[in-house]
């Protein structure tokens, strides 16, 4: 039995960061979580229309989005700067004692520029360190950390950083400290058996089964790279890693499970 | 004798943002600062661009931007967003344990709409809370707070708020636990006795000499504001404030002090 304490690590994903009322909802379940918890959240489409409407264009390559200098400063902006605060201003007002941060405060994320072959992602930053006391020093003065996927490099350069994968580093690093429980919060009930019916839920995936899915073409491209980071974290010590609708975060027994 | 330790707040203006090597030159002064210290920054012309850019025209009424839904977006996004992380990963570069804040991160500063009447500044909040023991956890614990000038409300409204009655109000409230320094760092040496002779420096005001001066119309319409959160900070227990070049941090005995 651990005697360690618990710690949530809750990402929220793009679709429901558009969708206000979804969003209003899941805010609710969030500050209702008894116990330290995390929220990291992804950008959603503000990024792309703020772009478009400043005559920018956005390139994404496997689904991943090509940061080039003008984009690097849209979506540090809209990320760390609209989203992060609506959500932290909200949360506030739910009475929890959110702070918003990205990977340079408190030197809590350190990344590096993904080099540039074999392909050329622009401003986009791989975490290479996570600074566990400074967060943890934070999460017992009793904040709340509400992540934006922004980051910096050692030389204060800014970077555009996958959101599942900061949520993953960040379980990771915490759980030697904490007993951590990861729950991806996104549009579909859990990973589907079969796309066209959302209750195809597998309700537990572990590394052989995901390879038996990559094999069937189950998976898709943009599930591919979520569950990679959900059993990456199985792996590396975090306790639980959960997928599930953003409607489920407060049901713990619905979605897909990951086992190590 | 104070037996209280130092603390030195800090504001900078939205010229010296303006301005890349200027502002790479006073961070590298602030991070120097020795012992606890807390940055307030403007906004600049950043923010005026954006919204030039997306077809959004800036009002302004008597220095004060009125903030209608859209540019509270902007400014939320080019404060919060591009201009405190830019500085942040830059002062962690530097080695100074920064940690990017506005008002409803760690409920620190609690703010109200303006009243409409007389002139409807909009989305503008006033500061009516500083959550002092929240603000002074984050300085114990070895992070020197950067605050962009966006505020919220109780209900969790995100409010555009000027930047130098943020500096002052941080400082008040810090003044109980600490012996506060504020200096307000801008483009001139100080409030100029002839604004066409930069070196006109007024080395001291108290309230009967700032009386003198607006009488005599010497002081502008954009320094009055900032004179008044000067001379509100040293009347209410801030210990030295002062008004200078921002090239000038560290010089303690050049530009303009204030008295009470």
């Amino acid at each position: 039995m651990s005697l360690k304490p618990n710690l949530q690590v809750v990402k929220i994903g793009g679709n429901v960061i558009d969708n206000p009322s979804a969003l209003a909802s899941f805010l609710t379940d969030f500050a209702s979580l008894e116990g330290p918890k995390i929220l990291v959240h992804g950008g959603g489409k503000i990024a792309t229309q703020m772009a478009a409407s400043m005559g920018i264009e956005s390139q994404l390559i496997e689904g991943r989005r090509v940061t080039n200098e003008e984009s690097l400063r849209i979506v540090t902006m809209v990320y760390a700067g609209w989203i992060n605060k609506s959500i932290v201003a909200d949360l506030q007002a739910l009475s929890c004692n959110s702070l918003g941060l990205t990977g340079p405060d408190g030197g809590i994320v350190v990344s590096k520029k993904r080099a540039a072959q074999p392909i050329d992602y622009g401003f986009v930053g791989d975490i290479i360190h996570v600074n566990a006391s400074s967060l943890s020093g934070l999460i017992t003065a009793g904040f709340s950390p509400v992540f934006a996927p922004i980051t910096a490099d050692a030389s204060g350069q800014l970077l555009n950083t996958n959101a599942d994968t900061m949520a993953q580093a960040l379980a990771i690093a915490l759980s030697s400290a904490y007993d951590v429980t990861l729950t991806y919060c996104f549009e579909k009930k859990g990973v589907l058996l079969d796309p066209a019916d959302d209750d195809s839920v597998i309700s537990s995936i572990n590394p052989a089964s995901f390879q038996d899915l990559k094999d069937k073409g189950i998976v898709s491209a943009g599930m591919i790279p979520k569950l990679e980071n959900a059993l990456k974290a199985i792996s590396a010590g975090v306790s639980v890693v959960r997928l599930c609708h953003a409607d489920n975060l407060q049901k713990v027994d619905i979605g897909t499970k990951i086992s190590a």
